[in-house]
């Protein structure tokens, strides 16, 4: 039977083989919601990086440059790190550049698997099927925060999980863990994110509905994957 | 107001600033079990080492010597990991060095703490009877499984954080998934224990009575802190 296993943070990817195996990026608030969000509104595609210098040369050959640190939009930079902004019509047919810590770190330390897709509560249903239909084992990686776990992309790991149960087999505690975190408030799942460090920490920036439209399920059918560094569906 | 927080793997113990606070160091299956059942059964001390050949120089100065790897007692090992083995007559009064890869790299790496606790299901009333009367903020260790997190550690730190929630504040997400694991199983903790990673290793030894064992809460009272590299009681 196929596997599936949770990696809580980038740093603890080392101890998953991804070899022959399929990853899921998970980054909830917000650079995976913005991903699906932009791919879904025809963003031709996304190219993630680290540094703000990388995305500044890219912003050059005409990429939208979009981005924030501590919770604020990098100055000179055409978009921010709110799903809303990838919605406008101006980013249509376009490339955006994305510098963020925890959503860029998680997708460039996925190197290595067979294929790396982004994941979010918005295109879970997507996300699910395609992994169904596939053959092969499912690393979910989650972005967590600065290196630490978080909540809202264990949550969305359980999430994952159960949709997957009646064909893949869960495989390490991590797995457990999120999958018992999803089925105690999957009825509730923004009031249970709204609790989370990343929530408190950004209800300063009056973005509420930002994070409230991230944890909506299956807004959209997208499947957005890493092609030669670039995000595109 | 004190805060409380959980890592989740010694691997990620450098992301906790420990100075000032109390650890509370955990491997329920089955170190710091082991080492709660011993010290309620008037063994003298418990010293904790990582390797095999240290804990042979020990035995020659007249400790006991403990440990397993891979679920197996050490080959000339008085003793292997097992709770009952710490019940026996012939180890009260004695000193014992107690090898094992999970449990003592946790010990280990919270250095720097104003006080190391030993913690377990066995003794989690007296743990967090002294936490509460206490004055320091804490840090909950679970040694998890070779640098991944592990269900009835995580459980045990969510139980802890229920005994410690009027008296102190969570930090950061791993504390709130931990405590949602526990408020989501509290009902029936060795049934989800049993569903672990560790517990499904293990059964192929014949231990679920150990396993069983160190689920059971607050069977005794002793409070084990480490003491110039011992830990008494």
């Amino acid at each position: 039977m196929r596997t599936i296993e949770v990696c809580l943070t980038p740093d603890l990817i080392g101890q998953h083989d991804l070899k022959g195996k399929i990853v899921v990026v998970v980054d909830i608030f917000r650079a995976t919601s913005c991903i699906v969000t932009g791919l879904s509104n025809e963003v031709k595609a996304i190219k993630p990086v680290g540094e703000i210098e990388e995305a500044k040369a890219l912003g050059e050959q005409g990429y939208l440059m979009a981005g924030e640190r501590g919770g604020i939009k990098v100055p000179d930079f055409d978009m921010g790190n709110s799903p809303f902004e990838y919605q406008k019509d101006d980013v249509k047919g376009k490339k955006v550049v994305i510098s963020t810590t925890n959503g860029s770190q998680a997708i460039v330390k996925s190197e290595g698997a067979k294929e790396i897709l982004i994941g979010a509560f918005l295109n879970l249903e997507a996300v699910a099927e395609y992994l169904l239909q596939a053959k092969e084992s499912v690393v979910i990686h989650c972005a967590g925060w600065k290196g630490t776990p978080n909540l809202e992309d264990t949550l969305f790991a359980g999430a994952l999980i159960d949709e997957c149960a009646e064909e893949m087999e869960t495989t390490g505690d991590s797995a457990l863990v999120a999958h018992q975190l999803y089925i105690a408030n999957h009825e509730n799942l923004f009031g249970i994110a709204k609790k989370s460090s990343h929530a408190e920490r950004l209800s300063g920036f009056g973005i509420e509905e930002d994070l409230e439209f991230c944890m909506k399920e299956n807004e959209y059918q997208v499947l957005p994957k890493l092609v030669d560094g670039e995000i595109v569906s």
